[in-house]
């Protein structure tokens, strides 16, 4: 199956940043196979696909969230230490079958928001991975361990054992990758945090993680072992496994310096919307980039972020930095744009995508231009960060594969997903009022 | 004409923030004339909408924009300065009729996002109110004076001759509000700043101004006055008149103390979106609302925003004020939203607007609660802030009369004012592109 799109403005993301104003892709199967100029060219394809002057670049990235948390999103959103106040309580009631229902809803929010790929850590990750599976995504799903009970195990920590089924399951999957997600440093013992490295080792798979996001863990870390918590990890070993690490708000530059000596593991998931939304502060992006360490941008849980979409999270990562570091023309628009994208892919390992190149497997949207805020283009990269939101993303391909036509799912119905899900919402609801 | 809302959550935003989850309102002409729980209440009506549990909630209004500069849209974001190397230059290639398919433009934008009344200040005011009038929108526009010859005017303060024509033809419109618009304090002659506010009472018409927008304004005022600029302003008796100031980035305590002595004229128009992008700050809103005064959100203009949509900018406002003041719970999502509607009316003097309650003119919007990023619904006022964006807005009426039915204008063509505004962006393009 060949699809040929033409009439678009690519934004290639490759090395050089490469575009083709009058711009077509051709895809034949999972890949990219030819990009360029359109020059009325002789080429056969199955499908041709009009893309109207629309902007076609790589899917968006998101490399970090929680897509089982849709269940949270607007509840207690300006509440002080909402974590062990709604987050943790409530969790007791997420079954199975309200995972998967979430995730469903999830996953269907971010295709229709040009989100391809994504990090994913929670519980029932198993169910997770099912759902990733039936929609064609690609995706690391981490099964979260914590040194408390959880809805998937009565043991403290029992997410250690989730994994040895999960695991091996998923293992070889084309586009799913299976991961084991400490919660964070301070809540899993130091045995623990040894057992989570040494099993990321015996199954090669990576480690995400939320790291240096709460003033307290690093409190308490310090108290305990007399470190932060990147020192910690590196103590450990996790910074020679593929690792993820969601925030690091609080990190310095002797940590920065630490971290840059396994930037080729050890890599960063900023989400900028979620931490300033809860007051935590702006994680050092400027010094981390400069200390060559890997970025991308994540929303967070739809519960922090609160949408899943990374328009959102560059608007606020332009505005931020620029503003924390006092200077307007730092992250111009086109270096964010990059980070959204290829920068997501690099952070998460997603090598064979993140550009739109030859022999890339085909990841990528077409954002229109057609609607009101996208007038003029001067910029287009400056369109996507200033202007866009997700309302504008049209088409959606993931591993070749047109998954979102016409700013709609292809393969699902979003009104039978969101059905399911308030079917399965129930208790949860009930509980939730209580603590309102 | 009777109009019959129904199936809606109200949030109404008077002064109890009274909401009604099954609720309807009756719009008689320009003016509501019931709101309150749906009970099945015989009512007559010629009209009958059903709003399908979407959020009914008085139109937003954008305190501070420029609807000329559609033009400068995506033009030099990230660049330095931006201000005296693209826009003073740029606006030689200003027409009248370029100035009035921009207004048509970004007026059809902020209609489509929910925007029902506004503050402009920029050139050919005239076209602008033109424009405004066609639309039927409510306005506030403000002919900019500035020490420096104009696309509008060859002569330096120019605009103060402009005044002289434009105020007293629209001085009796019942939804166009003109005013003068010194472009700031360091950028007008004193002699030219004391004429302005002669003239404002004379015709008895509001100021608005950028005020402490620019680090360079506080330093040049205070060498040529040494006054902070609310100094200089109060003692030339801007404060005596309605005054919308613009930005007030640069404000101290004792500004503060100073302008909350006039809080009744003196009201802020508060730009997150644009004051951050550019790294110009934060202002400090908490302290200003601490102090009483009366603070609208504005989007500034395309080329600064760069939407006008004050979606965006209630993100911003929240994620920005509980970062820098380190306090999740300070402005909960409630707070922000009444600052984005009955705020904004206050801001500009709007009385007759600004909240839905019987006697009210019917400014409203119907946000939808059908799209993926709208559920679940926890708290409508969270779901407004974190979730929504312009792609929501469903129906927009002003003064009574619906001007956006299904996302759609109902009186305009946005393809005609889309092309219409191409064409006369001719040599303003190729000007524009010498300088990128």
């Amino acid at each position: 199956m060949k699809t040929l799109i033409k009439a678009v403005h690519v934004l290639t993301i490759d090395d050089q940043m490469t575009e083709y104003k009058n711009g077509y892709v051709l895809i034949d199967g999972e890949e990219i196979v030819e990009v360029g100029e359109w020059l009325e060219q002789e080429i056969a394809a199955d499908e041709i696909v009009d893309g109207q002057g629309g902007l076609l670049l790589p899917g968006f990235i998101n490399t970090h969230t929680h897509v089982g948390m849709i269940p949270f999103r607007s509840l207690g959103d300006d509440v002080p230490d909402r974590l062990r106040r709604f987050l943790f309580p409530l969790e007791a009631y997420m079954t199975r079958e309200l995972a998967a229902a979430s995730s469903a809803y999830a996953i269907s929010e971010m295709l229709l928001s040009g989100v391809t790929g994504f990090c994913d850590m929670y519980y029932f990750e198993d169910q997770v991975a099912e759902v990733c599976d039936r929609f064609g995504v690609r995706a690391i799903v981490g099964e979260t361990i914590i040194d408390m009970p959880t809805c998937d195990s009565e043991e403290p920590s029992g997410g250690l054992s989730y994994c040895e089924d999960f695991i091996p399951k998923w293992k070889n999957h084309p586009l799913i990758t299976p991961a084991i997600a400490p919660h964070a440093p301070n809540t899993n013992s130091y045995g623990v945090l040894k057992k989570i490295v040494e099993m990321s080792h015996d199954y090669q798979v990576p480690i995400t993680m939320h790291v240096a996001e709460m003033d307290y863990e690093l409190i308490e870390l310090a108290e305990e072992h007399q470190q932060t918590p990147f020192e910690l990890l590196e103590s450990l070993g996790y910074m020679e496994r593929p690792f993820i690490m969601a925030h690091c708000i609080h990190m310095t530059d002797s940590d920065i310096a630490l971290t840059a000596a396994h930037a080729k593991n050890a890599r960063i998931a900023h989400c900028i919307g979620a931490n300033t939304k809860s007051a935590k502060g702006v994680a050092p992006v400027k010094s981390m980039l400069k200390a060559r360490l890997t970025v991308g941008l994540g929303t967070d849980g739809p519960s922090s972020g609160n949408t899943l979409d990374l328009f959102t999270q560059m608007k606020l990562f332009a505005n931020f930095h620029k503003t924390y570091e006092k200077d307007r023309a730092l992250f111009p628009a086109k270096d964010i744009v990059r980070l959204a994208t290829k920068g997501g892919a690099e952070t998460l390992g997603f090598d064979e995508v993140g550009s739109i190149e030859a022999g890339k497997k085909a990841d990528m949207i077409l954002v229109e231009t057609q609607s009101v805020n996208m007038f003029p283009i001067f910029d287009p990269y400056s369109a996507l960060v200033y202007s866009a939101n997700s309302s504008n993303v049209e088409h959606v391909w993931v591993n070749g594969k047109q998954l979102v036509k016409e700013h709609q799912l292809i393969a699902h119905d979003l009104r039978e997903i969101r059905e399911e899900l308030y079917n399965q919402m129930g208790q949860f609801v009930a509980e939730a009022k209580k603590r309102m």
